[in-house]
Parts: structure tokens; C-alpha cells; sequence
């Protein structure tokens, strides 16, 4: 097969350079090129559950409406997050914004009350806001489980993702991640929530109050929907433990049967981050035949330029 | 100040090239002799706790040994860790090993019951031994926990730390890193535990039997660490979870006093693993003015290099 | 400033994107978005000439028409580049082709006669093509310059862009770089050429035959068009021999005015390949004032992308 | 095979941190204990050319004096490098220096007279040294040229390689790369030579003068080399244009019987400074079977301490 040379052109769409990168096929652009073709056939198949594992600042790096149209348009059926993205995603559900051309001082920067994650900032005023009302959304739900008719046996204890569900309830803000995921029912799955400043406030609020966040639990809710998935599909954005978790979880199936995954990580130190996943199927953390397709870069860049051009590939959803 | 001109000879000693690197002081070199110096510092300070965080495969990629004798050397104070770091700790302390030269075919692999870490390889027995002891171990815990005289009010509810030091009691193996973190007092923080073959063999256990991992309650006893200690300072191998939570925790005191950290991520993509330690300054989890040195390169080679050197450098501990 | 949450939709077009990218502003999108825009700046503005430097495998990576038709468009004034692309170039043009899909058993591929680039293959037999024709136009060079008509006062010498402007002239391929350079006057400036297969043939023809390439000659010619541009901009497509020949040629003039620059090399090894572009300003050879981006990734991804936006934000050209 | 656990100790040996590394055998400590004990082979064969090739600013970057040790000691009997390092080298015979701690404000640094490579930094004081006394040494090479005792039948025509051994002739400085080449008779290759500081001395040189530096010249000698070894090892040190004409060399004799390579850049943009030196036997750059170890990291660190690893392990040499 032949490397065909790319032709670029005014007025060009999206889906023109995905066929140019699918038609030259080598390097980085060949493998855009086949990941957004997998990412188009994943979407349109009617029996594969789709996974999504997000790590990295990909919130406060302006992913946030990209993942909120996924989850309102049914186009993924689960999320695997870190606890950072959810902070972000309720920082501006609570009014607060992220910032950027603030400069490199780190310093100047504390003295200004701005957190740097890269060339994005956040102001700590917004963090003041976040505070008070994720306490105020903590204790609703806190009585709301020692009430009498909750159903569950356990008062005071609940699952990462379910208290994830009813936080999202609780949110006024349609494009909030949270909230559109407890609408549409997609479950998220954060299993380092704690390691988050909305971890640093469930666990204030701990200090003074009866609350246990069972890290466990999760489990039997993602295996149920491992299991009852016919197929499963993920798409892994950056690496961390939302990967891990992700691939992980498919162990109790047999593994995948189809991932795309963008990181700019490398392979050599062993880090699952950065590792290719075909090492999954050692794991039979992906199957054996599977359609996997790994491209090396940022985020930010590549997974906006495969999604759109996938959705010009599909005919339904 | 200038350059100088590195050498080396025959029957050179490692704290020998370290005065090299330092001596040049610039690009790679320069930075492993100064995270050298730092960390003969910080080993050597009297009133700073030392909080270690491991990412990636550290123990089956051969640092097993390096980090439980720091354990036991009581250089430091604090382990944060990954699940898969103390799954791989109790594989090889129930008689399992890591092995290498098996290939690249991960379907091959598969077949023959190979699970693969870039060219690390294990065993599907050895995990077998491990699921069958380790089961023992959590049922072990559950009765303790169960039992009137334990002083906890909440019956069935253990923090991952406490469950960690309780595996470690009853593991009988005088090079595990659980073990002597158990017999030493150190605590083991491993906020995403559940995320790995422990992890789901807690979960397994928890379908038949009553157990809870509260993921919020070991923040009361790091906290109690971080507010107490009068200085803190920071080894960080490999970024994830275990970089944010040491980096995170320190918040509550205004940020470290002095850190080294050793990683191949890059930071452009805005990622924590590879973002340079002074971005911590600006969330006040690094002190303005404290003493931050980054290294880029493979933990498994710079780590025992410059602990080495700085072994050396100490005159004590 | 805020970080715009970006949104991507069907049918979009790469401008669009680009729109969403440069209201993000941050990361990796931030960063292509601002490329994009320079870039456009940079084919519009007038006085402006515009140098281009390719290292690394990019003709056989599938962008061999995408410099070719900057060169038609002028919309580069000079292309810097290494011996590797115009032998690839000159491949295409005597009838040899690029392969894909051929594994990555390089024993293996030896014995099949083929030679491996990343993903990308060469086969012998096209070699021995590119051989026997390089070797055909070689002679004609060789002839013509001893030719006492020839003005030039050096018979048997010539410089390498006045051999690779022969080379181009001698070519039967409208959609040859070396070609359309030849016709469109864009001198290609090649100072490796000789590492190369193109050099190797040189020196073998050298071996009965007299000809010398003065490696210096090219400097009279490039200074000139240096010192005759009221502005100089730079499209910088990898490191290596390219990207520093480019920068150091502006150094007579006090700098570049601006540049985009894409690698994936990294920085902190002190190599200019991964050095940020600011770096040029300290050694005059991008002015202070002047406006830089560096994008991190892969070229045969987001050149064709940033180019294609680039062409929709210009009104001629 | 087993992944033995490492210790390290107090007074620990740069060996028997290699045998720790050998006995791990994984991961980058794997890496760097084989391609200790292969050069370590390399030095000690007999019949074996050792060839090492060194691109990225490793001059001034503190690996003047080791670079100058190997050829003092004949441990290297070819030396690939780049104009730049060969410039640094000479700069430094001139009395300059290469200087640290001046901070990341390039306009700043400008201004001050100073470029920067990295955190390396230099004077335009010492460069100013460095083209006085270069222009005097090219005057008297060009003399030596023309005087009619000259064995040569080309006035005023030098190969790169002879232009380099003349240089080194006229240095009075006894830890000068050049110098102790000249004195030693081992050749330097340097392709593209003239895209340095040095270069453009020697271009200048030619406005006024009658010089011709022959790029294709070299290749008689260096192939007399590659085929008169009985075998050929490589060092290769960085990617980039000395990598390349390496490789590339020694496809005159079938490929070379062993080497290693230092590289922080990745393979999966195709370029040749990142590619795996596997990727050289389907080209028979590397014989089918040759003996061939990469490390991925920074060459500051890692050249230093293979090499010392290295010298301990061979008995004569």
C-alpha cells in the first residue's frame, strides 16, 4: 500500500484532512486518521458501551462543553475522571471562570492569588465561592442520606459515583458536566475523588459531620455495567488513573474490543500513561483482535479535531 | 560562574561524578548534582519530614529494596503510593516474582498467562498465589474490625492507610515495603488503591462480606502529619496521583519546604506529572522561596544514582 | 482574559476549529491557534519573505505536495532542508513510491530489500532507480559546468543550491519540489546534502569524474537574499541542520520577525531541535520584539492543519 | 529470567551501580547496565573501529574534557560531531567560557551581550576572541594551500576533514578536541560544518579570499575507513546530522557489528534522531544480528556514567 501525499486547500473541512491523513496512513497524521475512523465506527455501533477515561487539566484546558455534548447527546455511557476535572467543571457551574496570560512567576503569582496548572489560571476568589457552596451541595446531601426513607441500609455511607450523581442533581447549570451526567444517567467514576480540593472539602466537612464515601462501592455498579455491556468501546484522553481504571475494569469481561487513546506520555519508563495498548491484551484488559489505535500528542489539539471529524462520519446519533 | 568541563576515570565513585555534575552544573547534569545536594539536605535535616511519592512501576521495575530500606533507615516518613505498587510489594512477598525477556507479542503474552509492563513481565500463577493470600489477609482484618474490642466506633469501616498497615502486620517478609512500613510506623497514604488487583480483590471480598474503605478518613491522620511537622520536604518519583496528594496535602501548612522530583513527562501539555515543581508556589503547596530541583529522565536509573551520591554526602542517619 | 470552553459540531470546517482553538487560548490548542494566525500574518504581509525549513522524514511522510504547492503559490521564498527529503523527493520523481504496513521486523524487511522509516518503507528496486537516473543528471551537470560557455570562472565547481537548482531543471515532474523551486526561482538550500543517498551518489560520481561542491558558495546567495528582505519570516518544520541554518542566516540581518515553529523534541537537553524559539533572541538571531509560537507534536499532523486554517484567514496570496 | 530488587549503599562504586542496574535488567537501569557491557566490548575489541558521533551542545555542556580523553586514549578512532560543538571546543582554546546562572530573559540576555543554549550561556566577548584568532588560523591554512610545495594538484580546495586537521594543528591547547585529533590522527567528520559560528568565519573569509571547503571530498576518506576495519562499533551520542552520517557510512560495508545510542527524542515522528537503532539494519546501516543498545534520556548524565561503568569492566586499554 501506497503513502499517497497530502493536499491541503482553502475552505477546507475537517473530515477533507482526516481522508488526506487516512490516505497517506504513516506517521502521526496516519494515525489521527485511523483513530478518527475507530472513534466514527465505535459511536455508530449499536451495542458497544462506550468508556470514557479524561486525565489531565482537560476541564480548566477547555474541554468542558466537548465532554457535556458527549454525555447530552448519549455519546458516551460512562466517564472515568479525575477528581481535579470535577472541581473545575463545579468551579464554573459556581460562577468562576479560568483565566489566562497571567505570566510565570509562580511567586507573584501566590502573592495574586492565582493557581498556575500550565499557561492556565485560577483566581482564588472563585475558589472561595467553590468552598462555600459545594459545602452548602455536601450537607443537603448529607441529610438528604440520613433521612429515614433513604432506602439504602447504611445511613452516612455512600459511593464515590453517587455522591458524584447527586451533586449534579443539586447543580444549576446546563453545561456542567455533573449535571448533564446525572440527567442523562451516565454514571461517573473518579476513584482518587479525594485527591481534590472537592475532596479537601468532603473531607472538612467530615471533621464536624457523619459521612463516609465508600471507596468501594463503585465497583459493583461499573461491574454491572462491564458485564452487561455485548461490547465495549473506550476512548482514552491522556493517561493516570482514569486509564487505568478504565482498562482495569474490563478485566472482569475479557477486555475491550475497541480504544482510541491520545497522550503525549512515552512508553519507555513503563508507565501505563504512556504505554501502547496493545500491552492491554497481555492484561486481557483489552481483547485479543481488538481495534486499538494510539496517537502520540496534545489533548487539547487532537481529540476536538478527531471528534469533529468523526461525527461527519457517522449517519446516526 | 562558569562551566566546568567534567571528567571521569577508572574506579570512579558515584558521589565522585555527582561532584562533577555539580561542577559543570548545567542541562541534565546539573540538575541530578543538584537534586543530589538537595536530598543529602533534606536527609539530613532534623526537623523535616520526608514524604515520598511513587508513580509508575517502581517496585517491579527493580526499586523494591531501595524504597524499603529508606523505610527502614527511617529516611522517610511517608510513603504515597499506587495500588499497583503495593500489589506488586505482596506478589513478591507471597513468593511471586517480576520477570523479563518474554517479548513483545502481547497476544502471545495473553496466551501464555503473561501480564506485560513495557519488557517487565509477570505470571498469571504468581497473581493466583496472591489472590488467594491476600484474601486471607482481608478476611483476617474484617473479623479484627468486627470485633468488640475494637476500639473504632464504626465497625466495618477501616481507612485505606490502616488497612494498609493492618496487610502489613500480617505479612510475614522482611523485605516488604508493607511490612516495614507496618514495623516502623511509617503510614502508607494510596488514595487510589482501589484501582488495581488489591483493589479488586477488596471489592470481590466486600460482594459476600461487609467491609468498607472510608476514602476520606486517612486525610485525618495526614493532616495530623502535616501540621505537626515542622519542616516537609518532598522526594517525588513519577507524577499521578501520588505527586498531587503529597503536593496537595502540604497546602494545609502553606506549601513544602524543599523537594526533588524525578520524571520523563513533559509539562506542556499541563498535566501535573509533568509539570515543573514551582508551579506549585502558586497554589501555596510549595512555599515561596523553597528549594525545588526537577530532574527529566527514568526514575529507575536517576533515583538509586542520586540517593547514592547523597548517601555520601550525609553524615548522619 | 478568559479560557473559552471550546465546541466542536458536523460539518465543521478546519477555520472553525482554529476559532475555537484561539478563544481556548491555552495548551496545546492555544498555541496552534496563535500559529495559525502568525502564520497567516506571515503570507500576507508584503515585504515579508518567508524561509522554510523541513527536517525530519516529511516527503515520505506525505507532505511532499503541500511544500510543492507553497513553492507554486510563492509562498515560501527559501526552503531549507536536508539531503533526505530531496532524495525522497527526487524518488517520487523517477517513478519510486513510499509503502506502509510492512511490520517492524527489520531483519526481516533487510531481506525483503526494504527500508524502514518509522511506518514508512522504501523499496531497493526504487533505489536502484533513483541511481541510475541521479547518475544520468549528475553527468549532464557535470558537462554543462565545464562547458566554456559556462560564465562562471570555477569550472568543476558549484555550489550546492546552484547543483540542486540543475538538478530540478533536469527533472520531468511538475510535481517534484526540486522541480517547481527550479522553475519558481525558491532557492533550496541543503547545507547536509552530502549525508545523504542524493550525496552518496555525488561522491561515487567524484570518484572517476571531477566535481567539487563548495559547501561555502551557498552563503554568498543566501546572505544576499538575507540582507535584501525588509522582513523575514519562518516557518520552522522540525530541528536538525534546517532549523539552524535558518536561524543563523538571520543572524546578519539582527533576526527573524517572526516564526512558528512545530517539534516534538524537548528542551531540557539543551538540543536546538527542541529549543523554544525565544532562545533565537538572545543570539540575534530572532529579534527582540518579534513574534514567536512553538507548537509541540507531530508535524504531519498539525502543519497541514494550521496550514489549511492559515490559507482561509489570508485574502491573497 | 528474573528482575533482581537493587540496593544501593554509602561509598557505592559507579560499577557496582552498573551491576545492580545488569542484574535489574529492566526499564531505563536495564538499558544503561547492557549498553555499559556493550561498550565495554567495544573498547576492549581488538579489531573493532569505534566510531562516535556527538550532536546537542555536549561541549559546552561539560563533555569537552571526556570526548578529549577517549581520543587522547585512542578509545575512538573516528569522531562524527556538529560545527557547533567543534566552534565551543575552539572557543574555549581561545580562552573563552562557557558560563551558568544567567536566567531565562532572552531580550535580557541580548542586550548583556550573552546567548543562551539551554541554562548554558556565552559572551560576545569570547566570540569576538574566537573570530580574530580563527580568521588568522584560516589565513594560514589558506597560505599553506596555495604554496606550491603543497602535495595536493587543487589549490585553495580542502576537504572539510583536512580543514579540521589543520585546525587542530595550529591550536596551542592541550585539551582541545582539534588538537589532540591532529596529534592522534583521528579524523573529525563534520557534514555540515558550515552551519556554525565557524562557518560563517569561513565564509567571510572567502568574500576576500580564494577558499573551497569540498563537502564531498571527505567521503574518500571516511569510506577508506569503513572498509578497512575489520569491524565497526558505534557511539552515538544525540541524533541529528552526526547520527545520520554515521549510520549512514557504514552502509558501505554492510552495517555496523555494534553500537549504542543516548537520545531523549521519540521515535514516532519517523525522524532519524529519535528512531530505534534496530531501525538501521533494514537499511544495512547495522548488520542483521549487530549488537545494538539505545537509552532514552540525557546524554550529560547518562555518557558520563556508562562510561566510567565501562572503563572498570575492560582490563586493557
Amino acid at each position: 500500500m501506497n503513502v499517497n501525499q497530502m493536499n491541503v486547500k482553502r475552505d477546507m473541512k475537517i473530515n477533507e484532512l482526516m481522508e488526506e491523513f487516512s490516505a497517506s496512513g504513516v506517521l502521526g497524521a496516519g494515525r489521527v486518521g485511523r483513530s478518527c475512523e475507530l472513534l466514527a465506527n465505535m459511536l455508530e455501533e449499536e451495542n458497544m458501551s462506550i468508556f470514557m477515561s479524561v486525565a489531565g487539566p482537560l476541564v480548566p484546558g477547555g474541554l468542558r462543553n466537548i465532554i457535556a455534548s458527549m454525555i447530552k447527546n448519549k455519546q458516551i455511557d460512562v466517564l472515568v475522571t479525575s477528581g481535579a476535572n470535577i472541581t473545575h467543571d463545579l468551579l464554573e457551574s459556581f460562577g468562576g471562570k479560568h483565566y489566562r496570560n497571567y505570566g510565570f512567576d509562580d511567586e507573584e503569582l501566590n502573592e495574586a492569588g492565582m493557581g498556575r496548572i500550565g499557561d492556565i489560571y485560577t483566581k482564588s476568589n472563585d475558589f472561595e465561592v467553590f468552598e462555600t457552596k459545594i459545602t452548602e451541595i455536601i450537607s443537603k446531601i448529607a441529610i438528604k442520606l440520613t433521612n429515614p426513607n433513604n432506602s439504602g441500609n447504611k445511613p452516612n455511607i455512600i459511593s464515590i459515583s453517587n455522591f458524584l450523581y447527586e451533586v449534579g442533581s443539586l447543580i444549576d447549570d446546563e453545561n456542567s458536566i455533573l449535571k448533564l451526567a446525572a440527567e442523562n444517567q451516565i454514571p461517573i467514576f473518579a476513584p482518587g475523588l479525594i485527591d481534590s480540593m472537592l475532596g479537601l472539602q468532603l473531607w472538612m466537612f467530615t471533621q464536624e459531620n457523619d459521612l463516609v464515601l465508600d471507596a468501594l462501592a463503585d465497583m459493583h455498579d461499573f461491574s454491572d455495567i462491564v458485564f452487561e455491556s455485548p461490547k465495549v468501546g473506550a476512548i482514552i484522553l491522556g493517561g493516570g488513573l482514569p486509564k487505568h481504571y478504565t482498562l482495569a475494569s474490563n478485566l472482569l469481561r475479557g477486555g475491550l474490543d475497541a480504544a482510541i487513546q491520545i497522550t503525549m506520555d512515552r512508553s519507555e519508563t513503563g508507565s501505563l500513561s504512556g504505554a501502547p495498548l496493545e500491552e492491554a491484551k497481555s492484561w486481557s484488559k483489552a481483547k485479543c483482535g481488538s481495534n486499538l489505535v494510539s496517537v502520540v500528542g496534545d489533548v487539547t489539539i487532537l481529540f476536538p479535531l478527531i471528534l469533529a471529524g468523526a461525527l461527519d462520519k457517522i449517519t446516526s446519533k
